[in-house]
């Protein structure tokens, strides 16, 4: 499975010229997952050629303007595409109301189905190899911050220790790589171990902001591949970070370290800055593998092998 | 007086990555007119550099959501720059309940202070030579169009006539050209009349979308210096503009005419168009003084001498 994230938008509070109000999204093969909606979100998704009627889910992760000023917008523009999977909206308790409170004040009815779900935490979304989970984040409102995560996959099939075991090629392989035991001809009983390596490790994103950096984030981000986190503000700063409830680039790059992600994205950021690279500069000296999130910056995250 | 005029959304319905949803600006020296807030005005307007402080008022033409989903993220930008002069947003019936309900649902509070009108019609703002009337046009729900409306100037001072009379330069001049009558050395009495030209014309600027082609447009846009009108259509597509209560490009080059517009901008295009020339010819076989609307372009509407 390809799962490729784009970020629609590294901004917060006020969008500017170069950073849009947050959004970002993950393309897993054919389906689309939307984390916060700022406005001019369905814009960035035209300029990012994503197609919007791949849009399995939204979640947002709080109810402060500048992360779902895009929400009404978008989901009327989604009434003109023919559409019959429902839309799952989920995010913390308040999002509904926000989404009907918006509809109604506008007037419009959905053309598709919507399911929306209010959450403090847990699994939001489950289905095939991917699943959804939220948790609290540390924000001046109740936040989530949510981790996409793709199920281990079966190791691979070890066909040098099938013809060892002499295993005849065919559709005895085939069982034994879907998780069967088999009986050769010869009466031997091959368990699917024999076979096959050990269990691939499946993917792991986590969308962490608003938030201070907290010790709760950094369980909840355990291990992730990419950890797309709260960096608004330069390490000068660390004051007016835990003032606002955001976190500065150097403890963003703490809480990657301490969760042992294997890359982090800084975003959130505030429109002070115009240049990346110091920003990038200070995260680094605490963990080498940071990026500063720029609107439409692609990330393809590759599978286990 | 410099007027002018700068569209931020010449589009309708869905944004697309050419046309932004409704909105145009009107800069009239140090102030600034917002006649509508599709979702990204706030950024079109930085892309245009007008600046958000100078915001006098905003006149919102109907609640469907194209039309209105930028003002709440517009509404909260403008909390981050200081201001102590209040802003005006005018619209129809139902104004104050979406603003005041959005507001509510996003929880954010104004930091400077918003006077709320809501019309079916009239003079909406005035102050100085600049008015703002409404009146109603014809769409699927009510809707109003507007009028930036110039006071007459008074007329030149005739140099030549007042060195006829005698008028010895200096302060009586200046008095003759504020209307006041003067008496000279030698006893005589001078009307300004004597020496001054016919008052000059004021401009006038007319934003009328979305709407059929209506008769009471035409009146209300009487001499237009420049009509901005909905041109949804082409004029293949006349039952579908008549059906969804917007107008062609045809009959909004009627309305012109009829109106004795200076000039016409086409606005709120379909989607489907890429292409402005066939739009445009289309038009200018009724009205030769036509353009279609492209976001960004700036109009500058001269002053009458």
């Amino acid at each position: 499975m390809v799962i490729k994230l784009v970020i629609l938008g590294s901004g917060g509070t006020v969008p500017t010229l170069s950073r849009n109000l947050p959004a970002m999204a993950i393309q897993c093969d054919g389906l689309l997952f939307l984390f916060d909606c700022g406005e001019g979100t369905q814009l960035q998704l035209m300029r990012a050629r994503l197609s919007m009627g791949k849009l399995e889910c939204i979640c947002i992760s709080h109810l402060h303007g500048d992360h779902v000023t895009g929400l009404p917008g978008l989901l009327m523009t989604l009434g003109q595409i023919p559409r019959e999977r429902p839309l799952l909206i989920c995010g913390p308790p308040g999002i509904t109301e926000y989404t009907e409170g918006t509809r109604r004040l506008l007037g419009f009815q959905y053309q598709y189905p919507v399911e929306m779900l209010e959450t403090s935490g847990g699994v939001v979304y489950q289905e095939g190899p991917l699943r959804i989970e939220a948790a609290p984040a540390e924000h001046s409102c109740f936040t989530l911050a949510y981790a996409l995560i793709e199920a281990e996959r079966p190791g691979r099939f070890l066909i040098e220790e099938a013809e060892r075991l002499g295993i005849p090629a065919g559709p005895l392989y085939g069982r034994l790589q879907s998780g069967q035991a088999v009986t050769l001809p010869d009466g031997r009983t091959v368990q699917p171990s024999a076979v096959m390596g050990p269990p691939r490790r499946g993917r792991k994103i986590v969308y962490a902001t608003d938030t201070r950096p907290a010790e709760r984030v950094i369980q909840f981000a355990r291990g992730a591949d990419v950890l797309i986190h709260d960096g608004m503000f330069d390490d000068d700063l660390k004051d007016q970070a835990q003032m606002k409830w955001h976190s500065t680039v150097v403890q963003a790059a703490q809480v990657a370290r301490q969760a042992q992600a294997g890359r982090l994205l800084l975003t959130h950021l505030s429109s002070r800055y115009y240049a990346d690279a110091p920003l990038a500069e200070q995260a680094r000296q605490v963990f080498p593998a940071t990026t500063v999130a720029r609107d439409l910056m692609e990330i393809d995250v590759p599978m286990y092998k």
